[in-house]
């Protein structure tokens, strides 16, 4: 499957299926699955768009009687990936890291042994900032109410996300662009594409969904030249370019990514 | 320095020093790497706190002008990990998860090749749910704010937490210890200590500190008596026992886990 095959993979790891567990008609945390699979054209089912089990495959899998198997821990929410009969793990950053060696979407580890965490901590700061953080603007209090109900510390916690957040975190990834180890500043890490890579695309991306005004200008200010320039070329990929283009790329819209004119600065 | 040593360690790095950078004076996130260490008798340099650096140590690391050097991304943000002279990584998650195989804390790779990604899945789920988000109690709306200037947030998001996701996440722990693959519900899995156990530790230590009331209540419902018999095992370690009565086990005050009572129920 992988010429950058990890020491962890067993001979037999290529035959054996992947499944994605997400919610169906989302991108979600699961898009950064996808992206994974579709990036390194690795076949995999999207199993709750693309066989009848539905939502169903998701909540038996969270249901609070299940405690998981003998090799297994239960999960506590999706995205979760089923890798053949007897592999069944959860969290997002987790699953990317599982993924990164069999996809080839890392450094070989006989070449250069570290590269796997650093990719890995470049995946957990992005999530953290750019798609908790994001998701967290219009559920500042409780995941369990309406965004309506929480509406007025919403309007706050985006400014705050808007003016402080946001350039403390893209300008922290133009400043790996702009580092010796990015190898040239194309890719976040050895000058070659990566699962984090997919990952900051995938948070720009949502990003400007969500925030198209303030994303717009602070492309405009010419401040994050080079994380706009990863997001276009990853972009223009030609697998990528082919998934999104597919209809298996789900649309944007109530899920973390989402565009309430008033949180983006109209207000202001 | 562990019969468990990973496929991944090359053969001298049992004599390159390890070096946390971190806050000076507080537990915070450093918390989990030091318990890792202590726990598992590894010599390790706390560098803010044992040396003439202080918290200079992480003021040189995340400054806007650093940029890395040939093999290592810049940080965001302490805690960092320093290995020998050449490996500087970040995040919690990932410094523990280079650390695992090191230091005996994760099953070795060769008779379960799995259990490093389980344990890794499981360190996650805690901490997004009970440290980060107990963060989130009383900063809601921005860490660049005070708490008192984000209060009546703060009281709402603490109903919720008290009520909805506190249960929610000690209850999926409690689930994962009442599952087969924690073979016998002593620790969260494979039957042995692993650096998840110290996480849900110190999470739980924590939310006992900020928590008092909630927390004792949930005690004694019986409902979470795995978790809490887990944190009584933990802490009587011997190892993390003589580390808790030490003075290198820094006293909880305004960080993360931080104690106002009127988020612990008073007000209902």
């Amino acid at each position: 499957m992988s010429t950058r095959a990890s020491k962890r993979q067993k001979p037999n790891d290529a035959d054996k299926p992947f499944q994605l567990i997400y919610w169906p008609g989302v991108p979600g945390r699961g898009e950064h699955i996808r992206l994974a699979f579709e990036a390194s054209g690795t076949p995999y089912t999207d199993v709750s768009n693309k066989t009848d089990a539905g939502a169903n495959c998701v909540l038996t899998q969270i249901d609070s009687s299940n405690t998981g198997d003998d090799h297994n821990p239960p999960a506590l929410a999706p995205p979760m990936l089923k890798h053949g009969d007897d592999v069944l793990i959860s969290q997002t950053p987790n699953i990317l890291l599982y993924l990164g060696p069999k996809l080839g979407l890392v450094p070989d580890v006989n070449d250069d042994p570290v590269g796997a965490y650093h990719i890995n901590a470049l995946v957990l700061t992005a999530l953290d900032g750019l798609s908790n953080e994001a998701h967290d603007v219009h559920h500042p209090v409780a995941v369990s109410l309406y965004y309506e109900d929480q509406k007025p510390e919403a309007l706050r916690k985006a400014k705050d996300y808007r003016e402080v957040r946001l350039p403390k975190f893209l300008g922290y990834f133009e400043r790996v662009l702009a580092g010796p180890a990015s190898k040239g500043g194309e890719y976040l890490y050895g000058g070659k594409l990566t699962y984090a890579d997919l990952v900051l695309f995938q948070v720009v991306d949502g990003l400007s969904f969500a925030f198209p005004k303030r994303i717009g200008k602070m492309k405009e200010s010419g401040k994050y030249e080079k994380v706009f320039g990863l997001h276009e070329r990853v972009k223009g990929l030609e697998k990528v370019k082919a998934y999104l283009e597919s209809d298996r790329r789900p649309k944007y819209s109530e899920g973390i990514y989402r565009h309430y004119p008033e949180l983006d600065e109209e207000g202001e």
